[in-house]
């Protein structure tokens, strides 16, 4: 791997289970942060994937050409420094935001002094924001079974029926779409609920005329898609006919900025500037986006704070909302491909015209 | 709480987001490792919830009586670590186990230098093993809900059916039973597929006479149901009638060494001497079992190499399994309440005499 040989390292210890999946194939998944699948020993031309003697014959089958599988100790960390001490390895680059402080002081007592361990922050998350083809076509694989679930689901919707019957008809169309299921919990929020931004579906019945918010996302392939549409039942209420053109302005304004070489961090200025100048800036209050792959978070940032610059071939979603305590919220989700001349909208589902 | 006052510290970081919902009621879940959704400073009488603006409302609306919730700034180590030095906190522990490298880091740097941070180990995964009474009836009714949609699903198996196809009816009954859906994702191994633990469920159809095996959980409240059954269709091969016995008695022996007192150890050695006696013991490839409720895999370790004493009141799972490559496998599962006379089985879905 390149970045092995730019960090002037002899390996890296990938520890993020994400990062496992793409560097190996392997789709294993970790119970928790403290129950990994596996760990992952890399070289400038050699991945080695270290996992428990049960998963062994499940990630033989998973991997790609010319990775080695290896059955880990139990601690891992024994057997990934024995491997590192008998290949020579002086200086090894570990994953500090997925490696715990137990992992790393246990890979340090393991390894002979005199051996290095380099924290090299998100260097192997970064490699995922550019898709490579065969990505492209599973996320928009997964954002079309997106689209299909939520065209039947919305048809669905009716007064009275509660968050959670609605939830359920998403989830069960994901899967009739031919999906995995849900890339992360769908989101069902109705009127006051709306404010919430990761409100959990409940009890409350659907009224006429209020917002709900639907946040969606088919699993495929292990990639994930990821749509938010607000709409209502009979005629939406004045109020929300504004708050929808708002939120409609903002995602327009945000997308129009997006292109190859532009900052990440611009998409949610312009987004900011259309609420601040409709005198609603104080009820922005998430930022506009983020990066979408084998993760429904992922590089690159598109918060305001952002310093990443947008390149061609990452896939980002665009999802400005508008929140009132008390009243309820709206919120609109695109999914783009960043290029060289603009944005591409991978989303298809239809947007209500309020 | 206790522990903090045991280790002789002022205050505990708790980072584990399990830990953080027994604590503090809060549900919100970490998106991955390296994306938490709160962390927890834990006094001696104090517990205070550290979460993102956007999951204040709903973390407020959730928690116990005497929480405090408070937003995290970004990164969170900073506000965690302005707290701690407004109240003038010298000895700090943190959880070691889920702590990340880089987030250690962070903390150090923004304490003052002369406050000890402390690795606590597992102290407050350990508070979780022994059930309250509350936590006892949400683990019951996660395991009825189990049962129940365990014996729909059982009706419903033909020859011919798909796992996948199966695998779907699982997830059907659990929510049909009343369920938050899996506790984790449902295996369905049949014939050949039954040698692999964790196999994921494909597309080959069940062939009358061989093995399935049924490893599936519901989820509610939070708390998880375990249940594995192996069943068949039509009549039973003699191989699978051999190996059903055998695993029925090597259960058997397992279950009758639990009781509070006992070394949770004895347990796997009971079951492994079954199947050496029989000369299967190398087809013995996992620990017979393990700690269960708001984790599907908790404290008390059940391996052969656990060093923990059961206590009454602590939920563990018992399930031997035989895998023979080629072949397929056996696997019986029944969750146990560990009481002070012995042990209580919590499982009461059917068990096929083979």
């Amino acid at each position: 791997m390149d970045t092995v040989t730019r960090l002037s390292l002899d390996a890296i210890v990938v520890t993020n289970g994400t990062n496992r999946r793409y560097l190996t194939g392997f789709t294993g998944e970790d119970h928790a942060p403290d129950e990994s699948s596996g760990v992952v020993l890399v070289t400038a031309t050699t991945i080695t994937l270290f996992t428990s003697p049960t998963n062994e014959p499940w990630a033989r089958a998973e991997v790609r050409h010319g990775v080695d599988v290896l059955p880990a100790t139990r601690p891992w960390t024994a057997g990934v420094a024995a491997e590192c001490r008998a290949r020579g390895y002086r200086r090894i680059g570990f994953e500090d935001a997925t490696t715990s402080v137990r992992d790393h002081a246990a890979l340090s007592r393991y390894l002979e002094s005199g051996i290095e361990l380099v924290p090299i922050g998100d260097s192997v998350d970064r490699l995922r924001a550019i898709k490579r083809p065969e990505e492209l076509a599973a996320i928009e694989s997964a954002l079309a079974m997106t689209d299909t679930a939520f065209a039947h689901a919305a048809a669905r919707i009716r007064a009275s029926m509660t968050e959670r019957e609605l939830a359920d008809i998403v989830r069960a169309e994901l899967r009739a779409a031919g999906s995995d299921g849900e890339a992360f919990p769908t989101i069902i929020a109705s009127g006051p609920n709306a404010a919430k931004p990761h409100h959990a579906p409940g009890n409350r019945a659907i009224i006429k005329g209020e917002p709900v918010i639907v946040d969606m996302g088919a699993k495929a392939a292990g990639y994930c898609g990821d749509l938010t549409r607000t709409v209502w039942v009979g005629q939406a209420s004045a109020r929300l006919v504004t708050m929808y053109r708002l939120v409609s302005d903002a995602q327009a304004a945000a997308i129009a900025t997006v292109r190859a070489g532009a900052p990440a961090a611009a998409a949610d200025r312009a987004a900011r500037d259309v609420c601040d100048a409709a005198g609603m800036g104080a009820n922005v209050i998430h930022s506009v986006g983020h990066g979408l792959g084998l993760r429904v978070h992922e590089t690159p940032s598109m918060s305001q704070t952002s310093r990443d610059t947008l390149h061609s071939g990452q896939v980002i979603t665009i999802e400005p909302g508008l929140y009132i305590q008390g009243w309820g919220g709206v919120r609109i989700e695109d999914v783009l491909l960043v290029t060289d001349g603009g944005a591409r909208n991978l989303t298809g589902a239809s947007k209500r015209t309020a």
